[in-house]
């Protein structure tokens, strides 16, 4: 993998990764970061009131978009980026340049190994990406990749090639991520389970995918990284992620492509408010029921061969098999295909995207 | 869960719990065990020469099995069950009366946890096989049921209450279960990563099933625990466990059991020899290439609603579909059967398997 003999002086992919942060506030938690983000190039989308200066301490590189900007360099087709809510931060996926994305919450922290040592996330991550998946067989003894491990006995040999990952789900020590009537039921809840492990998600199995720690190979599966219609008028809020989620395994699966969960870490400092929550969740948790079973069955077409043929393919069954679940999915439809539009408008030629095969 | 406030004095499934041990040596071994296994009943299949002694240290409850005593019960039908492989171990399986069974090998040791402290592997075990499974969606922190941990954000309400668990997987420190190419190629590698997390293997997915330290509710599964034929006048050995797992797999997955894996860790003390294995194995590396895509491409027909029935309609397939990668198919195929008629002449009028229900 890396050639960690030159890792001490050269950050591993430098030139080819940013660092995607959404945020309302100043962003005093990147001090905490510094050693670790502050060779990459950021990419902070302000949400909520554009007038507002948002501080980043010294010595950073980033350029930072408002609400402004968005509606300046995408038009009417910015009507596909969430206002009011972190799933905003899609649009920094869709402006970056580089082949790796990393995104985290600016309520994430260092969090530090069980031999108290401080974990450097994007690291790690940057690991997961650059190693093979599993996704068609499940190894007992975990990544099989690791120094350390391997691929257990009965493990057929075809499949010890593995196929590339195009997403790292990460982990979260302390707050962990609840939905609001788990946060309300148990309220002191916080996980202080470090579980030393890197996993392929299986073929065919869905999970909630959190955006929190989250990176991934933006040429491999980009377009499929949309966040949704959240926030401010629209029915629903905190679902942006499990969204993106649900529709990158779906193509993942369809394209050969893997997504690993686990290791590393981050230190989830604040529960947000539960109250609040539940009013952002409640229409979710219900339509969850339907929407999970939807993308349980789905068969994407072998003419589908590029993500975005994929997800175009995924807006016109959401708009059929969802629409009559409540009319706000055939406006989150219609929101998926601006989102593919905008994305080739800014992205044109698909050039970064053959690159990445 | 279980009544802890108890537990100090009685064991937990006591009455209910038979270990089964193949070997063909004294079961030295167990005096490490006796703390966690002297209050349970041990079924001890000897492997090998039947006028061989086997000394059982005192203290334990046990029956022993061996050659003689397996084809005296079983008559023509003792064809099914291995000779001189550990395959031999799911007669133990057959002749117990008790809802539940763990099976270890005897160069298994007592591992130690993070902090020094001694495992006991049959109550984790214990705890797996209680508490349900969710086969049907992954939740990232890893089994929700466990104190400190939950279900996500994300995760379908409908599917929290899980699915009944009919096998626990358990992993081993040490020496870990590697084929003999891998075994050659890193002979030193030991297993020294502790992972502190137990998961359900998702719906529609295999896995490398090691017979080392495993649990089971015979009640639900148990006539698909059979591990082949192996050994002596065999082409092949090492694959019972494997073939008993895919087996099981597929038959949890068609009537909506789970299987566990992860802890408890054991501590498997010796390597067996790798250029011996070469030879047991080789047939097998190159079958599985078929056995796996054989298995994976099953659908089980709804009629099929008894492990009985789903093991002999799997019987029919293998030799419908395996038996032109070689004649052996066409004999495990028929000594599937057989194994079904003993184990239902053993436990007649399905007794047993309707109060597991």
């Amino acid at each position: 993998m890396a050639d960690t003999t030159s890792a001490a002086s050269t950050p591993p992919l430098k030139n080819e990764l940013d660092i995607v942060i959404p945020t309302i506030r100043n962003l005093d938690f990147l001090e905490m970061w510094r050693p670790f983000f502050e060779p990459y190039h950021l990419i902070i989308v302000q949400d909520g009131d554009p007038s507002k200066t948002i501080k980043v301490p010294p010595g950073f590189d980033y350029e930072l978009y408002n609400r402004n900007d968005i509606n300046k360099l995408l038009g009417p087709k910015a009507s596909c980026i969430s206002f009011k809510d972190s799933a905003c931060r899609c649009f920094g996926y869709m402006v970056s340049k580089k082949k790796y994305i990393y995104t985290i919450d600016d309520d994430c922290f260092v969090a530090n190994d069980p031999s108290g040592k401080p974990i450097n996330a994007l690291d790690q991550h940057i690991k997961n990406l650059l190693c093979p998946s599993t996704p068609y067989f499940f190894n007992t003894l975990y990544e099989p990749y690791r120094e350390g491990a391997d691929f257990v006995r009965g493990y057929p040999f075809s499949l010890r090639e593995g196929v590339p990952t195009a997403v790292s789900h990460g982990l979260w020590l302390n707050i962990p991520d609840y939905d609001a009537p788990t946060q309300l039921v148990k309220p002191l809840e916080r996980n202080t389970r470090y579980v030393d492990a890197i996993m392929t998600i299986p073929k065919g199995t869905l999970f909630p995918m959190c955006g929190m720690n989250l990176a991934f190979d933006r040429d491999l599966i980009g377009p499929a990284m949309y966040f949704g219609l959240m926030g401010d008028g629209q029915p629903i809020g905190r679902y942006d992620d499990m969204w993106a989620g649900w529709c990158c395994k779906v193509i993942c699966d369809h394209l050969g492509l893997g997504i690993k969960t686990g290791l590393p870490y981050i230190y989830h400092s604040k529960a947000s408010n539960p109250f609040v929550n539940l009013r952002k969740e409640y229409k979710g948790i219900f339509w969850q029921e339907d929407i999970i079973p939807f993308f349980q069955s789905i068969v994407l077409p072998k003419e589908c061969t590029t993500v975005q043929k994929c997800y175009i393919e995924l807006s016109k069954l959401v708009k059929e098999k969802l629409s009559k679940v409540d009319p706000y999915f055939d406006k989150l439809a219609d929101a998926m295909v601006t989102w593919i539009e905008a994305w080739d408008e800014l992205n044109p030629t698909g050039a970064s995207k053959a690159k990445g095969k």
